[in-house]
């Protein structure tokens, strides 16, 4: 009998759980759901393979027990949170699995598990994760067939389904909402275009995007990622004229935003006594001040909103901004009072169903002909629960999480999911649960 | 025989070596004018009761004998580089003056500055120094009269003097051209006005300005300072309506720098690799790429400049951004590389004056009166040595130092020039020199 450690059973860990939990019985596995909120872990628990288990995860004992009775861990902890496990997992000698970014103490540790036979699988959800999979699945067959890559661009979003994205914004949020407030802080973002490379400061990146047309579901807006040259190596990218990778929304989307942006709403580093303040007085801290000039009329003068600009107006007004409503925290940052605000208004309703979008393309020459391949994929969720994103993060686990049970890897140490043993299978088996990539190439010139 | 040793002899210091080498004989007093560059400290010496002092001030055992042997240190280093001196001048018991923002580092050693019996005076030069001096000594005279402020503001600005602001910004550079760069960079500004707090992100304090004219010498826009409320609890005006700082330039000016704002011109953070770059393909690299478009209308477009805003457009074509020049270096950030091309357009010719520019407002009520105090000083620069911007900085040092070796004060530990001991005799003298402040006031409402 193999033993399985999930750790953290929120509500992205849906699809994980039930596809392990459905082949625990003919695979002789038992599944240990751990969390910090036990009823949570226990509501996930089906069958007579699976117990829940209650870990704290800054209790070192507790943890350090867990993982020593296990075969293999899927962390689900916040990125940061990842390390202490993995130290644990040297420790035990125990495989180790996420769908997080490869931090520079993940590949730290990446000798040792080397050493000590054992794959510590990250960047295994949908983004990072199925992204990887997908694109250089397409890469390598171009390259392959003798084709030389000479743009690439991808883009991924976790938005609402057609019909349930009912509020002028098209969005609700469907993940962790302090990304979506802080997206593209941090630092330049940077891409390469025809050959040239490209720096969009925070305040121009949400101006900065590309519209988008997917078959059968309508136009999308991109915004470029903070640094889409990260993989260039690693996809093997090195001398293209293209690389740019970015995150889809539906269009209308971006322009509203940067009205946060240009107002300073997104800062999360100083923070606001907003005891008794109300959200009008959130937004006119960024204004002005005028003794008889509207808020309204302050922010559309500063913004250079037009009188006849409805679609984006609607979307401000819609979000109650304006509104003498208070916000209910003592001390936040401004990022953190707009991320209560959001939290509220673009909540999903218990009959809701999320939307998870991915799109690549791909300009290459063979043979003095250019084309263009062009590769999309859309998921759309079942119901509250059992939703898009859960889908495309937790099946991508799940299945290099049997892999690595199966002994069917032969990589070891810190790795992405960037190889054909890995990627080939998982596709595959993704196509059966109805994630597929819908492939379309044309030749643009002779 | 008391003996001045004056660390750093760069161009701020003309007017503070003139004024205490001119009292040497009359107050039997010996400097040592110390720098790393000798000739350049040899260069201020002008009479017998001075010396020229090679100094390395990461020599430590050099700068340990320097300071043993005086008794006061004037420090003239760049602000990070006090603390060091400061530590020797507690080891040694010695006396220091600089002109630079009292750090946290400074504030640690003023128990032990105390109980040794030692002041070190801070923040008196001009902006701070000047500022604090003349700011107080208003606020005081209206509090001491009954008067309750209920506005303040400030503004200082290092220029070109009328006649010498002879291109399109009616900028020259007079003072560190990295801050000019940098300028309202490292969090957000924020200040008090009519009892609302407000804050603006950096991609807007350059569009928040307010103008401000002063007889003789026409219209300045203020831009606000990254944290005027700062100095509320020294000032006193804790329960002050509004408090604004800021720094002034010629109206015009701030819109176009704006441009390098929302370009990410200004960005500090990260490294171009800009061998064989020129200052168009600088500029490019924060545009979107086109096969044809040109990057000035690509520049219009992206900023929304209009085809007739002629001045803005002059000021950014006069600097050379569209060149196909190259920048000469290999390696710098975006906020180097537009320093390097600022250092040389706005470069003080040998022959052209610079002019210092100060101004406070002060809203107060008396007696159910309510009354504008306006204070201006205009201080014109004789020529390159003698400038404005050393005279302003340099005779507050000057003058402090003096009444620190004549022990007229009795504020021992680190200190700021806000009390009236320190602020009425140097004002008063700073008159004898022309460093007058033009008084106006008005009642506005009753």
């Amino acid at each position: 009998m193999k033993r399985i450690l999930i750790i953290g059973a929120g509500r992205s860990t849906s699809h994980l759980i039930q596809y392990l939990g459905n082949l625990a019985k003919e695979k002789n596995w038992h599944i240990t759901i751990a969390d910090i909120n036990i009823e949570m872990a226990r509501s996930k628990v089906f069958n007579d393979y699976m117990q829940a288990f209650f870990l704290d995860i800054s209790d070192i004992k507790n943890t350090d027990e867990a993982i020593q009775d296990t075969d293999i861990v899927v962390s689900m902890l916040p990125a940061h949170m990842h390390i202490s496990v993995a130290k644990l997992c040297l420790k035990h000698r125990k495989n180790l699995v996420t769908a997080s970014y490869m931090s520079d103490e993940m590949i730290a540790l990446s000798k040792e598990a080397q050493n000590k036979n054992l794959i510590f699988l990250n960047e295994i959800g949908v983004d990072p994760g199925l992204d990887h999979l997908s694109a250089i699945k397409a890469l390598n067959e171009i390259r392959n067939d003798g084709g030389e890559i000479l743009d690439y661009e991808s883009f991924t979003g976790g938005l609402v389904a057609p019909g349930y994205d009912n509020n002028p914004w098209k969005y609700k949020l469907t993940w962790n909402p302090r990304n979506v407030v802080l997206a593209a802080q941090g630092g330049v973002v940077q891409f390469i275009q025809e050959g040239q490379y490209k720096f969009i400061p925070y305040n121009k990146v949400f101006r900065r995007t590309e519209i988008i047309d997917i078959e059968g579901y309508g136009k999308f807006e991109g915004y470029a990622n903070r640094d889409s040259l990260k993989y260039r190596e690693t996809y093997g990218l090195e001398n293209v004229r293209t690389m740019y990778r970015g995150t889809l929304r539906r269009p209308g989307f971006c322009r509203a935003w940067n009205c946060f942006v240009e107002l300073g709403a997104t800062d999360d580093s100083y923070i606001l006594d907003c005891e008794n303040m109300t959200y009008r007085d959130y937004i006119n801290n960024f204004l002005a001040y005028h003794p008889t000039d509207s808020v309204e009329i302050k922010l559309r003068q500063y913004l250079k909103i037009d009188q006849d600009d409805v679609d984006l107006w609607e979307k401000l007004v819609w979000l109650g901004l304006f509104e003498n409503k208070e916000i209910g925290l003592r001390k936040a940052t401004p990022a953190q009072i707009l991320q209560k605000l959001l939290e509220e208004k673009w909540c999903l309703s218990p009959n809701d169903k999320d939307m998870l979008v991915m799109w690549h393309k791909i300009i290459y020459q063979k043979n003095n002909k250019k084309y263009k391949r062009e590769l999309s994929m859309v998921c759309l969720g079942e119901n509250e629960t059992y939703t898009a994103m859960s889908k495309t993060v937790g099946l991508p686990l799940g299945l290099a999480t049997k892999h690595i049970l199966d002994g069917t890897y032969s990589q070891r140490g810190a790795v992405l999911p960037i190889s054909a043993d890995i990627y080939e299978p998982i596709l595959s088996e993704l196509s059966e649960y109805g994630i597929v990539f819908n492939e379309e190439e044309q030749i643009i010139s002779t």
